[in-house]
């Protein structure tokens, strides 16, 4: 315990550079903290000759990450590339058949090859860590694998893509619609490579899968997260949901019903005046609720380096002080096959539609509701321009599947203009 | 790692109770999640015929809660007494004495002990953990000493007492005052036995002295906690910040200023709209600043059986799991003997005053302020009934100091009634 650890690092973007940062102008704090000194030997990125605004000197290079990772003077590899599939994953897989422990901020890599790699892992005596993957600087994968261990998980939910919030907030705020927003975040820097991970709600969804395979001790399973992205939401359904007293969110929830593991991904109207209704911008929240301890909320920043590289290192100082856990808290042999339960809680639903001026084309949609065993808590129809008129209806509690067939119904009756919008109304 | 961990719980109470109800409904979690059977072996509590509500089956008993520390059937000891002195403490020193790991949910006694404490468990190689001491069920000690171990803490911030949290929202919220919520309190069962712990600040002071110990690195110092309870806040008060657009909350801020360590635990004024200004009833707050990961927030149970049991148990989980850290998060032989700083950084200050109707009392105020440096924001005199009329001020940033001065000077004035108010108004 009390000799140096020895860091590779693979990737030198932001969260590489953050960690290099940390690890310079920390050093005395850290040593303090661990009884070991922690240093950066080698590095590996994909252009050495770019200028990153930071000296690399003393450091090790190499072109092949794997080779990094394979190195005698590399304890422990960083991996803070991104991306699913090739050298991100080569580069862990090497670690681990080196035999060394791994932290990665990678959710993608996780979120699809998380089992695989967690056996991998542990059947070679490693570790891996990611801390950084969800909600950034927010210790939220030590608060659900050991702060809240004593308990039976019962729900997790969260705002894990600060860009989307920021999206939502800012149309709120401004009054401007999503593509001029959409813009923005391009122009800011906001969006991932592919802009759909983020507005898509993939990212988010990686996140989920992998808080759900912690709390409820399951594989994770991202292809089984039902996941709607925010591109439909309109301003006024903003406003809409504003007079009811609610906010939109991307919002994420993963509870184990009696039906199976429900994960979902989508916008939600959450009331305004809850911690989730109140989360303004990029900011990350996560609410996690257990059987004994009720309801807990993290709230931080969920991007950007100085946050991100505070939790690589976090997971870097677990790892100095010799704390190794399982992968998922408990060992990935355990970890049981969940059967995916499509949105089996009840809810009621925001749906708003355009009506076409048609007699009788109200009376229609209550009709077509009514057959599927939706029931309305409030309509509204507001004035129109030409053929079509707003609708927007608050249903009792329904599922989702309900609602699904009657939009489907809707598109085979002659009233209905255009894809209705059905947002959940999420009691948090 | 694959033996039993046998526990001996000293203090059956409500949190005694809550641990043992864990372990009975959650064996089957905890053992999947620490590979370990975790079990009860031996209880000690002042009265052994006591209705508790649920069978002591199979726990040996013990008169002398520093025998049940010595039993060898007993691996770790959970003090869930109380107490700064007696008992709890020679508990502690038993186990300890004893070669043993000890978990407690203790305020009192690491505030005043803790340095002690930690010194002996460290030189015996032993363990305390105390997540349950501050923000109960919120795992902020573990966030401060682990997640955020990478971070140069650069404050801390908390309302960490749920009883005066929730008379302040309730005053508010129902026009009653504080005579009335007290009395509520009382009835609810919410007060400690000595109710100053609670309405004088001084429980929420320990918490705040213990979280200043890890996130700086100093020995824990609770009597420099400059505390000032609830005790005087009007109604009046309450309603004239929400007009400026903040509330009151009985706030804990540590920060380590060029002048030493400033630890205060206070009513201050913040923003109605930050999350600390939006906090109800009896939910706790813990607010962590860090140079990398900026601010995070963590919201919770402060108190209870469940929530508080959540927090025993995760400390007792992660000493089965083989996690051992130093008490505040480094060897208690290398924390500094911080110098105490009263109030170094300055801030606007709220101000309310009794003004006798004299002619130029309103003059004299502002004089004998300007005297002590003490520049004013705006000033605003009520209508009076009688002899004396409510004046309200906010100062531009002062020093706690400068105010002092000027109230004293107040008091040696012949135009200044009874014992003015003073409540910083504290950035978030």
């Amino acid at each position: 315990m009390t000799t140096e650890l020895r860091l590779g690092i693979a990737g030198l973007g932001t969260v590489g550079m953050g960690v290099l940062r940390i690890l310079r102008e920390q050093a005395g704090l850290i040593e303090s903290r661990t009884g070991r000194r922690i240093t950066a030997r080698a590095v590996s990125a994909r252009n050495r000759d770019k200028d990153r605004g930071a000296p690399l000197d003393g450091l090790a290079w190499e072109d092949d990450p794997a080779a990094l990772a394979a190195r005698d003077d590399v304890d422990l590899v960083i991996e803070v590339m991104g991306g699913h599939e090739g050298a991100a994953r080569d580069t862990v897989l090497a670690a681990i058949a080196a035999g060394k422990d791994v932290v990665t901020a990678n959710k993608a890599l996780l979120a699809h090859h998380g089992h695989a790699l967690a056996l991998a892992a542990e059947n070679a005596g490693c570790v891996i860590r990611y801390e950084a993957a969800v909600a950034g600087g927010i210790p939220v994968i030590k608060a659900l694998t050991e702060g809240l261990a004593a308990n039976r998980i019962t729900r997790v939910m969260g705002v894990m893509n600060g860009t989307c919030n920021y999206i939502l907030t800012r149309m709120e705020a401004t009054g401007q619609g999503y593509n001029a927003l959409f813009d923005e975040c391009e122009r800011l820097g906001y969006l991932e490579a592919d802009p759909n991970l983020d507005v898509g709600g993939i990212d988010a969804a990686h996140k989920l899968s992998i808080l759900s395979a912690i709390a409820f001790g399951t594989r994770v399973d991202f292809d089984a997260v039902e996941t709607e992205g925010i591109t439909a939401i309109t301003l006024e359904d903003i406003r809409r949901a504003g007079d009811m007293g609610y906010r939109i969110k991307l919002l994420g929830v993963a509870q184990m019903t009696g039906r199976g593991l429900e994960q979902r991904m989508s916008p939600c109207l959450v009331p305004a005046h809850s911690p989730l209704g109140q989360l303004e911008g990029g900011t990350n929240m996560v609410v996690i609720e257990g059987d004994a301890v009720g309801q807990i909320v993290l709230q931080g920043p969920g991007a950007g380096a100085g946050p991100t590289a505070s939790a690589v290192m976090a997971d870097v100082i677990d790892i100095a002080r010799g704390i190794r856990l399982p992968t998922f808290g408990q060992p990935a042999t355990t970890l049981r096959e969940a059967r995916p339960a499509r949105a089996a809680v009840a809810a009621p639903y925001y749906l708003r539609l355009m009506l076409l001026d048609k007699p009788g084309a109200l009376a229609k949609v209550a009709r077509i509701l009514g057959d599927e065993g939706v029931s309305i808590d409030r309509m509204r129809q507001y004035g129109h321009d030409n053929t079509a008129a707003p609708v927007l209806i608050v249903t009792h509690k329904t599922t989702r599947t309900a609602l699904d067939a009657a939009i489907a119904a809707f598109g085979n009756s002659d009233v209905v203009s255009g894809t209705p919008v059905a947002l959940r109304i999420e009691a948090v």
